[in-house]
């Protein structure tokens, strides 16, 4: 499951284990509640970042679990509802009034992959995990706040089509080189010093988290309204 | 003219012969029956590459045939009719339910530049053969598709910009440099081998086509509204 | 305040004086004049260059102008009725009927550095003066079409982070490299000469301006909707 930490002024959410951290509607709901706790305790300067312990950042949905359904009908209801669940923890990180920053320790998939790239800085490791969208592969379609995200966050269409179309796999290196991540690090202990020392930059300059929010969300009007963040209230304010 | 050659999973559509390759009506349609046909026989693993022989890969819209229309006001409207004509190929494009590739062996200019950017992937020449929209330095408006797909397909503004109001003449190694093409290779063979051997590796991901398309149109909703391709219907979908 | 000068086909507009070149409701209306002259005097091959004089380009919106109004309320009027004045002026640069060059001698802040790029070519110092939006750094909203010009002009998702949401102070080289300048030269005079020459040789080309300028509004339908600039009409003609 995940644990919600305060550092000073960084919230520091954590997937504990070395398992998958499969995005079940347990796992969802759980991210959901420490979101929401870290939005109603913001004050200027707080940062949120989020990681992982073991080898995966996290595997996307959890699909074992669909599956135990019996039937390919009822595993098919069961995606559907974690899809459907996921979508309020895309907003919520796309509406935090607080600059966030995922630390990828592990391989990151699916709507583990998505997930981190919901948060405004992106740093993975240079020495193990990789960033893998299945669906292709998979043979599933991808949902509409999917595709949306990979639009407004990966503005490379090579590294758009490669991922989505291509299925490729890719490791922390080549994730700078195609624009999906800020930075790659050779080790955990780096990583992890990496993400400290930018939450705290970013702590340090005491934003006003409201506005914070309001220009995040007028950079992905398109996202926004498919997320239903009614973004044309926040652009419509001076 | 055009000929459709099936090797293996590979659909090669070929525009043949030395010419400039230009986009008459006749052209347009034997370029549009192919793809039908190609869709047609579709099966997990087909990919198409489009490629030319001689020169040219094309050289646009066939503006001698409009311009023998007579009086300026024909020639436009023989304009016009290629326009619309053409927009279906680059519909179809966007919707085939498999990989595509161009395999730029010439000069591409104007609608024959943008039926390469209609491709998933696009591998060119650089030691011949440059890329050029023309409608700049001709003075002639841009019709709202090909707008469409420069937005869709090519991200950086500068290159956007050089191209569209620069009428800039790009040659395949700057290309690469502008996201323009994946990759340039300096003779007709080794082109070739490279289209094919692309061709075979994502034949050898046997996708599934219906899938694939709607991933596709799904980093394009934009492009799919202008084209009449109904993206919302995709997007709705899980 | 600001000059308006004409040296063959380039019309220079031109910052004078020490200052910090404050956007104040008088020099906004006296830009918005400049461009309307430009626009009534356009012929083939007018090419329009935007430059300044002393260590700013322009430093943003009069915000000394808009605390003297008394009142906390009375001064966010008074930024707001620039804010207002503010966008004919991008409206006017993003349909201008003619290349367009900014020439940034010194500094460019907040509406300084938006006028900048509504600008088609950007070029800046290298050794001095920096590109910084304010906006999150005061806790000051960002209005819509401020967020809107940084859409359709910058597309690296990191470098509008790093603008917006980080309150960079971007120098000459590291505005090339995020891709927000086209180019950064090491002294006054040989910025001046680029951006002549630039001049010149676009002027050269004596493109028909209604054509550039609808090619030019066709790239950028977002912003144009938000300019009030009706970008559907020019869509729809051939």
């Amino acid at each position: 499951m995940c644990t919600l930490e305060k550092r000073g002024s960084l919230f520091i959410l954590t997937f504990i284990g070395d398992g998958e951290h499969r995005l079940s509607p347990t796992l969802i709901d759980s991210v959901l509640s420490a979101l929401c706790e870290v939005k109603s305790k913001a004050t200027r300067g707080s940062v949120l970042i989020t990681t992982s312990q073991g080898k995966f950042f996290s595997n996307g949905f959890d699909l074992a679990w669909a599956k135990a359904a019996g039937s390919s009908s009822k595993a098919m209801e069961r995606l559907h509802h974690m899809v459907v669940s996921f979508k309020p923890v895309v907003a919520e990180l796309i509406s935090l009034p607080m600059p966030t920053v995922a630390a990828i320790q592990g391989h990151a998939a699916a709507a583990g992959f998505l997930l981190a790239l919901s948060h405004d800085y992106i740093l993975m490791r240079s020495d193990k995990g990789v960033l893998y969208m299945s669906e292709v592969d998979l043979g599933l379609r991808l949902p509409d706040y999917f595709a949306a995200v990979f639009r407004a966050k990966l503005h490379a269409i090579s590294a758009r089509r490669d991922v989505l179309l291509g299925g490729a796999k890719v490791k922390g290196e080549q994730a700078v080189r195609m624009g999906i991540v800020d930075a790659a690090y050779d080790s955990e202990g780096s990583l992890a010093e990496a993400a400290t020392r930018l939450g705290e930059e970013l702590a340090s300059r005491k934003w006003n988290g409201d506005v914070y929010k309001e220009i995040r969300t007028s950079l992905y009007p398109d996202l926004c309204g498919v997320l239903g963040l009614g973004e044309g209230k926040f652009l419509a304010k001076l």
